[in-house]
């Protein structure tokens, strides 16, 4: 439970969490288990998402949806299983994803000669059944993608961040040429960084993976990057050109314009449920967590203060005042247990993050007023109830603007331009972010992720917010001549 | 392709498929093909959806998600692997799963002393978790539910009907007595059977499943039963009360408000893809599919009529067209493909099953008119623009109201009363469903099914719109008194 050194406070002994700045691993799986976003289960590395993490991560599916589709793409559904041998088919593919398969050899009674594998992710099924699917340059571009679970092998389980089976989308794009495939590579990382910055709160860093880091069997790999409150990095999305690799492996070839036969360029681009843990570990606080409000499952909580004998009539204004807000298109929730005390609700509806939490007393409502309180500020303001509806939603966007702006503060706070590698391990061992130039050789890479535990996260797009200054320099860690043309950024990772 | 019997008629032998008197199978098979509902895949009994099929049960799910949710339900993401010891704690779910699992005996590379299956259903690791989430009666009712895939061996594939992974959502809920768990299996039947007749406009008979017939586990197991055009039935939706069977196999239990200790009362409900599949066989015709206008992808395709000069004119004054329909909520489509004919177009969208379609000519932009044709009838009318845009939600409630209204009487028209085995196999054999009494006996049934391939759809309920008319008689094939208090329905089954 809390490690407050057993002070006689009971709030912070039934409810409360771990502080961050005491054990941020304890405090993240705290709160994951006592907000009801999650629990264990009797699946190796395997979680179970209860309804409320549910209702969150319904909430992410729904706004990527509907943009993906009005950006012209189709949902569609391959099967969870892959042949084991279609897998092999793509040499680094295979050498990536062969550690981590789950592995299904019987069916009935039936021993299969020819295993399954539990998808890792659907390049290769869907490769072969676009084979089937093109003829022409008419039938392009192929804009497909689906919602699911993958699989793949996870020793130590965390919550959101590292499941063995997890919930993400999958986009698969085939194209004519390159440049349409790089542009929709493009399209979707864009895509991303504005979900991430506009409806989650979160800034995050567009930017290219170097060699070493790319998908296995990409041309490039391209990534947004956030800082967790650890000073941890957490790749939030990927979007990834293919180049011809997958549709030589799996023959998925055209007749040109000019009647010539072309492979198709293909992309490939994915947001899953770490995105989860990215909102928990950036917002999140001593008191839980803090749910950003344009994804919040519920954006107001509206809590009647009554006394035994009129608590029923309290709660019958607590949900007319509710539907005035539901009346805006906000999603709010009326506590209407009874049998726990005020201060219960509060540190609940806390530790859970909703954005703000109205309270309604008998008093408040003859006087016409009711008191507000933003989750992310310590002040309750006592207001006209009319000003309160009014002013709900430009409350929820200056909420979003607020945590938006703490988290870009904190990310370039911590964020250190180093020269010397004696620098740059200081840096990272104090839990930051590093930019540095880097002579781009995977074997320095990986000297460095030895000595220091950390990655190369990505070198910043040019037009990229943050980090993106052209510069030229000498390695930090070989003194060669830098690649890129501008520092990377290195980092600690989940 | 078709069965035209080599007659030179281009469209048939390009766009059309077996007629459903010639060979109801293949009609079925090629319109799932060629309306790109779906498509074969390299996995055993595993289909894959195309984008048509998948925007079909996209609808499907949002209006059930959406009614679940109206009527406090909350979703929750269990792992798609069970421990396979799991399964084995229900006696009767075990007898009935067994033989249909995927097993999983290997995570990367280690080889699994404990395998674990592919869920083929989560009755039993919903249970396993629900007992750790329980204490008090204070915490029920549970009202769960998942989307997701379900995996049961198939060894005859067909698609949507019978496919090794389908996709459904699985409801379980928990409550503190048997009668509110009743009433919770009524209203998911009740709900079932709303959509089914007020979104898809499947008539479709409610009623209680023999014993013979249960979901493996079960007390209780209710159905909606629909007819295909072919006369066999289709379980479109179960909905099951479990008794205390799987509490007590996964230690479900509660204090009660009395203070005494309890085993949860629970039950289980589903839907799943097979749903396309009576969407398929209820309303299609030789032409195609007929897409039931509340659930279809397209509700009103728009062609351009143009020759080479004005074809784009044409296409732009689509889109304006279109535009004033979606301004209604419609979802439209303008078919924009050059360099196929008019017929192409009008075929194709024929066997998709568009419910409306309207032509729009240079003439017709003239004289402010368009040409309008529903996909359930053979005329044309030309009507004028505005007239045609207000009537469209009208026109459209007016062609579910026909789809039912027919699917109705063919029901009604295709089920006999019968009182003698005789008559009873002659009109099983003539594609008929029956009514008759029935003793109950589980033996007999089977002797039936083995004589007849009939099978116990259902016992209508007392208020099923259709065959519930409370009688008494003697067993058709016994002779013995009849259970039940009224006929049973018998059919061949999908």
């Amino acid at each position: 439970m809390t490690k407050d050194g057993g002070k006689k406070d009971n709030k912070a002994a039934q409810y409360g969490v771990t502080p961050q700045s005491v054990d941020f691993n304890d405090w993240y799986n705290e709160v994951v288990k006592k907000a009801d976003l999650a629990d264990n289960s009797p699946v190796a590395g395997a979680m179970v998402v209860r309804p409320y993490g549910s209702a969150l991560w319904e909430n992410v599916v729904r706004w990527l949806d509907d943009r993906f589709k009005a950006t012209g793409h189709e949902s569609l559904i391959f099967p969870t299983l892959i042949p084991m041998n279609f897998i092999m088919k793509e040499a680094d593919h295979v050498e990536g994803f062969a550690p981590e398969l789950f592995t299904v050899n019987k069916i009935g009674t039936e021993e299969l000669s020819e295993p399954y594998v539990m998808r890792p992710t659907s390049e290769t099924i869907i490769g072969h059944m676009w084979s089937g699917w093109l003829n022409s340059y008419r039938d392009l571009p192929f804009l497909h993608y689906q919602w699911g679970s993958v699989f793949r092998a996870e020793l130590r389980t965390k919550a959101f961040l590292r499941t063995s089976e997890f919930y993400w989308h999958e986009g698969h794009t085939a194209h004519a040429d390159e440049n349409e495939a790089r542009a929709e590579v493009r399209t979707i990382l864009d895509l991303y960084h504005e979900f991430c910055r506009d409806v989650l709160a979160l800034p995050v860093v567009r930017g290219e993976k170097t060699a070493s880091e790319r998908f296995a069997g990409a041309v490039s790999t391209y990534s947004i990057e956030g800082m967790m409150r650890d000073g941890k990095a957490l790749q939030s999305g990927t979007s990834h050109y293919l180049g011809q690799n997958f549709s030589k492996a799996f023959d998925v070839k055209f007749q040109t314009r000019e009647q010539k036969e072309e492979f198709a360029h293909t992309t490939s681009w994915a947001i899953s449920s770490r995105i989860i843990g990215a909102i928990i570990m950036t917002h999140g606080d001593d008191a839980g967590l803090i749910m950003p409000p344009r994804i919040a499952p519920i954006q107001v909580v509206v809590i009647p203060v009554g006394r035994k004998d009129n608590f029923d009539e309290m709660v019958a204004e607590g949900e007319k005042l509710a539907a005035e807000l539901r009346a805006q298109g906000l999603r709010v929730k009326v506590d209407r247990r009874d049998g726990v005390t005020n201060g219960f609700k509060y540190n609940d509806w806390e530790l859970k993050g909703v954005p703000v939490r109205i309270e309604l007393g008998p008093r408040d409502l003859e006087q016409g007023v009711v008191v507000v309180k933003n989750r992310h500020g310590d002040e309750k303001e006592t207001l006209p109830r009319a000003e309160a509806v009014a002013g709900m939603t430009a409350r929820l966007d200056a909420a979003h603007d607020w945590l938006l702006g703490r988290a870009t503060e904190f990310m370039l706070e911590n964020t250190v331009t180093v020269d010397t590698y004696e620098e740059f391990k200081a840096a990272i061992e104090a839990g930051k972010w590093v930019r540095a130039f880097h002579c781009g050789d995977p074997e320095s890479e990986r000297a460095i992720k030895e000595d220091t535990k950390a990655t190369a996260r990505n070198v910043p797009l040019d037009d990229a917010e943050f980090f993106a200054e052209a510069e030229e320099g000498v390695c930090v860690h070989t003194g060669r001549p830098a690649a890129y043309g501008k520092r990377v950024i290195f980092g600690r990772q989940y």
